[in-house]
């Protein structure tokens, strides 16, 4: 199977939206009149964002997935995407499902391949999304004020979990270990979350590095500081093993959650709850934005709590 | 230096016309109403398309103009690109003049660096470019007809000499080399001759994989075929070595010449070269094209030459 063989094969699909897809030089893709394009890109790596022995549905599903993550935070609707992919070899024991559940993930979201490249080498997934999004609508990371409340969506730190089960640091039971695998090798984007935040939020993230991290992303885009309920942590990971030692350490840098954090102000309590409601999805306020910088925790008493949490860097020293 | 100072100190500048940048979630791009977007997608591997003792600004230039090439063959004009960026280490020896060479490439087409992701791996660069068109402007690969004439610009082969010479299958004199070197190097994306070609041009694609590879996609989305001349080898590389035995074989299937291969009406041929002149680049008309499927060779003459050239294909047995 050559390289446009096995283009043709696994990644090429009639369009709908875009008015040209993949097999030219360049697709062409036709936003509404008066829609900002709002565009990421995340390049997936053995070894770094996955494990060699992983299953390529689940694999195909990710790739997308963290990327609709990111136009989930900006509150953009899916619209297409391109997709870069490094191979070792044509094997298409591993393109079939790859291809599936990357296409799967697609479908649920509206958004078609459109183009993309293929060659050989070290196995890489990089796409590219693109979704549409009404000017002064998306959701940034600059737009927290002091007073604001800040929320997470969903459950954080089972991904992380399942890696350091894993790689062999702690051990978890059957029952959880598959709840936790299915956090860390399919995510889902929380995209009808952001969509509904439009026009509430004052700011949005999405948690890929720990919520610590990308929580500090938005204090630093929008010069401020944050305090944080670390009684929440109990909520935000309500089925944690016993033998846990430090659940906080996992909800706040546990990292691969595909959450949003984001921030309101508390005149729209109401409206984040209803947006939460439209959306299917949970949210939980776990603290509020300080004008001074730095971030705080405080337990339930008010006292405060030294962090000595972090967030990933890939290029940590 | 972690991931995030990396990002700052060597990937991000102020946008001009992209409404948000580097460091968000995603980045927001503003079509001109009424236009569409070009879209492309490309991915470079060490030990695939670079050696690993590259010029990292050569490579950074090569990078980019890879895909600006493919906007070129659509007759878009650069808006935009993303960079995924996955590297061994946080190297800044390495880091600067890559930055450099990509940056000076952009500024030169007037393309802005607006987002993209980092991650530590074998080194592989994906870039996606974003580009802007008149609906039905967009040059695609389907339109050629029976009796177009089929254009080459510039010269072809070079690329792949220089290849072959760092491979050691073939010893160029130092003038020679460095001219070669220069075109394997640091190609230079025909955009001026693929704004020049819309509405003359009826179909085009870019060289990349050598011309009977990148002309056969042409072919195929076409439902057509084709005649070249084979005479015109020496046309298209003036100044191959004399002791090559095969300049058409080059010139057929070097490959990595960032070239546009064209087609274009007989009524056309003042305006092509028109557009040649006004873009300040060489073209040559080297075929026909033929209502026949198959791609046939023939000498000044008129004998058919039998062809036994094939192009590039990443996953080839």
């Amino acid at each position: 199977m050559g390289e446009f063989d096995l283009i043709k094969r696994f990644f090429t699909r009639p369009t709908t939206r875009a008015a040209l897809g993949v097999g030219d030089d360049c697709a062409l893709l036709v936003p509404q009149p008066g829609m900002q394009l709002a565009i990421s890109s995340d390049m997936l790596v053995e070894g770094r964002h996955f494990f060699p022995d992983v299953n390529p549905r689940t694999l195909g599903h990710k790739a997308l997935a963290v990327n609709l993550s990111d136009l989930a935070a900006c509150g953009a609707r899916p619209l297409a995407f391109t997709l870069a992919l490094a191979l070792p070899a044509a094997d298409e024991a591993w393109l079939a499902p790859f291809s599936q559940g990357l296409l799967a993930m697609a479908d649920t979201h509206g958004c078609e391949l459109i183009g993309g490249d293929t060659t050989r080498g070290p196995l890489n997934i990089c796409i590219t999304v693109f979704g549409e999004v009404a000017p002064g609508q998306a959701l940034l990371r600059s737009g927290a004020c002091a007073g604001d409340d800040i929320y997470v969506s969903g459950n954080l730190g089972e991904a992380r979990l399942a890696l350091e089960h894993r790689l062999g640091h702690l051990r978890l039971d059957d029952a959880t270990l598959t709840r936790c695998a299915a956090r860390m090798d399919s995510p889902n984007p929380r995209i009808a979350l952001g969509l509904a935040l439009r026009g509430i939020a004052t700011s949005a993230a999405d948690i890929s590095d720990g919520l610590l991290g990308d929580l500090g992303h938005i204090l630093e885009r929008s010069g401020t500081g944050a305090t944080l309920n670390t009684a929440l942590a109990g909520e935000l990971m309500p089925n944690a093993p016993a033998s846990l030692v430090s659940t906080l350490s996992f909800v706040l840098s546990g990292g691969d959650d595909y959450e949003l954090v984001f921030t309101a102000s508390p005149g729209s309590r109401a409206a984040v709850e209803d947006a939460a409601q439209k959306s299917g999805t949970a949210v939980a306020r776990i603290g509020v934005i300080d004008a001074a910088p730095g971030l705080r925790l405080r337990d339930a008493g008010g006292a405060l709590v030294p962090n000595t949490y972090t967030s990933f860097d890939h290029f940590a020293p």
